[in-house]
């Protein structure tokens, strides 16, 4: 896939674009479908990328066992005749994929290799200049679990992302930038030492992956990728220097999900020659903050 | 359902009788199948209620992450013709239930009532004199949750088993014994005082039920309640006495499941007029140890 810049818009969904914990059905397709409308009404092309609620399994509150009984569920898309209409088991990261790709002609997002399941979620932008239509950034998306498995990028999704990130940016010349959902344990250390941060730092604690297994490594080596974007925390939206690029979180976006912070997004500009990528907040009622230059 | 006694062997399935965790099917029942089949192809009725096992989802090893890829996973009974053929996310009670009950003439399992639910496996046994044939005891089998919700016997279940009671045994003259699979707080309680009891008490600790929300109140008032069964610590195959009653733990039986303890299992004998229930551990090789009178 190739983005042509400048003055295109583009629009990432950092994981948990549902929270699947809530919901009774055989097909949460058509929850996502509704979270990704505002973006599809506007004809902005998107991707997406998974988090760990999005396949998740019904979760039932203890509280209904010890009442007198669990409260009616209602299964607003039930797709069968059966007296068991509703579903507590999840839709998978592939069924959910599958009917974005399928039904939006906007979407960017990808399956990635086959050999990278369960995680699927996994697969590189290529954004191109206007002028010269040679690629200006790389735009990597990655699926860091969760969910219905361990959250973790693993050991041959790092090889993956070393082979493809060889084979397209062999000179890591051209700038590349990071996206996937759940911080890796490097977030952790930058928030306690707080140098340089820019945006809320305090508002709950960083929940990381659970365990580091190559990516990390290999982000660190490499002098084209300018910075990582997660979502996992909605009370954080700082963005810290880590060696030489930035360790980013996005905003609390959605009026689903945990917490009562004020929605926003993360915007990023990117500007070709000569190459720049500057960020900063854009809160609900359009109000801007936390403005960082990332690379110049 | 009427049992007759005397001579009349009868199996009881304490629950785990799949680790569904392990299994990457559409339908785990073909696996019930196989755990039920000794008793089957001895012509032994049975009945059965559910563990925290039975119904999980599939666990991905973390190990798997941090190696060159996932294994290639094997679905033997998969019953779809596309890609994914495997699935990952567990067979319901309901579905495992049905099954066992549609399939086997021999299984005297019962769903239970309806309102019960998530909680699938409650229902009650009457055994009758072979002599006069009128109830001798009562078997009472309890879903104590765990696996796609919590590990709890919940206040309308508390309230269905004093119901039930009350309206088939309202003066409480008939002996009834209780199964279920997760051990009651009570265990622990029980366990730690080492008061008369018999049985191996230390291969592991008593893992409990989350919460108590009635049941062994109720249980406890009850003068006919005589003993209570429950499986999940394999490790465990005491009996104790509480209250006016016993608490005791089955025995690690099966060929899968975790643990490599000794296969055996708990015998129940029980005789009518006068009523007595006795109970020892049969071991796979036949030896037998830990003899209790239970009542008498």
């Amino acid at each position: 896939m190739r983005l042509e810049s400048p003055a295109m818009n583009f629009v990432v969904y950092l994981g948990d674009v549902i929270t699947a914990n809530n919901l009774p059905i055989h097909n949460a397709s058509l929850y996502w479908e509704q979270a990704i409308s505002p973006t599809r009404a506007r004809n902005i092309p998107w991707a997406s990328l998974f988090g760990n609620h999005d396949d998740a399994p019904f979760e039932w509150p203890i509280d209904w066992f010890s009442s007198s009984g669990v409260p009616q569920i209602l299964c607003p898309y039930a797709n069968t005749s059966r007296g068991d209409k509703c579903s507590f088991k999840g839709t998978t990261r592939l069924e959910l994929m599958r009917d974005e790709i399928r039904h939006n002609s906007l979407s960017y997002t990808g399956f990635g290799p086959q050999n990278l399941w369960p995680s699927v979620s996994n697969y590189v932008l290529t954004v191109v200049s206007h002028d010269n239509k040679l690629p200006a950034m790389f735009m990597y998306f990655l699926d860091s679990g969760g969910g219905s498995y361990p959250e973790v990028i693993s050991t041959i999704q790092s090889q993956w992302f070393h082979n493809v990130s060889q084979e397209m940016n062999p000179d890591s010349s051209i700038p590349e930038i990071v996206f996937w959902h759940i911080p890796s344990k490097a977030y952790k250390k930058v928030a306690a030492r707080q140098t340089r941060c820019v945006g809320s730092m305090f508002d709950e604690p960083v929940a990381t992956q659970e365990a580091e297994m190559g990516m990390m490594k290999l982000l660190k080596k490499r002098p084209s990728v300018k910075a990582i974007f997660v979502g996992h925390n909605h009370g954080l939206d700082w963005c810290c220097p880590y060696k030489k690029m930035w360790l980013c979180y996005a905003r609390h976006t959605g009026y689903g999900g945990y917490g009562t912070w004020a929605r926003g997004a993360r915007i990023l500009e990117v500007t070709d020659e000569p190459f720049s990528l500057k960020s900063w907040i854009r809160m609900e009622n359009g109000s801007l903050h936390s403005e960082v230059v990332l690379s110049k």
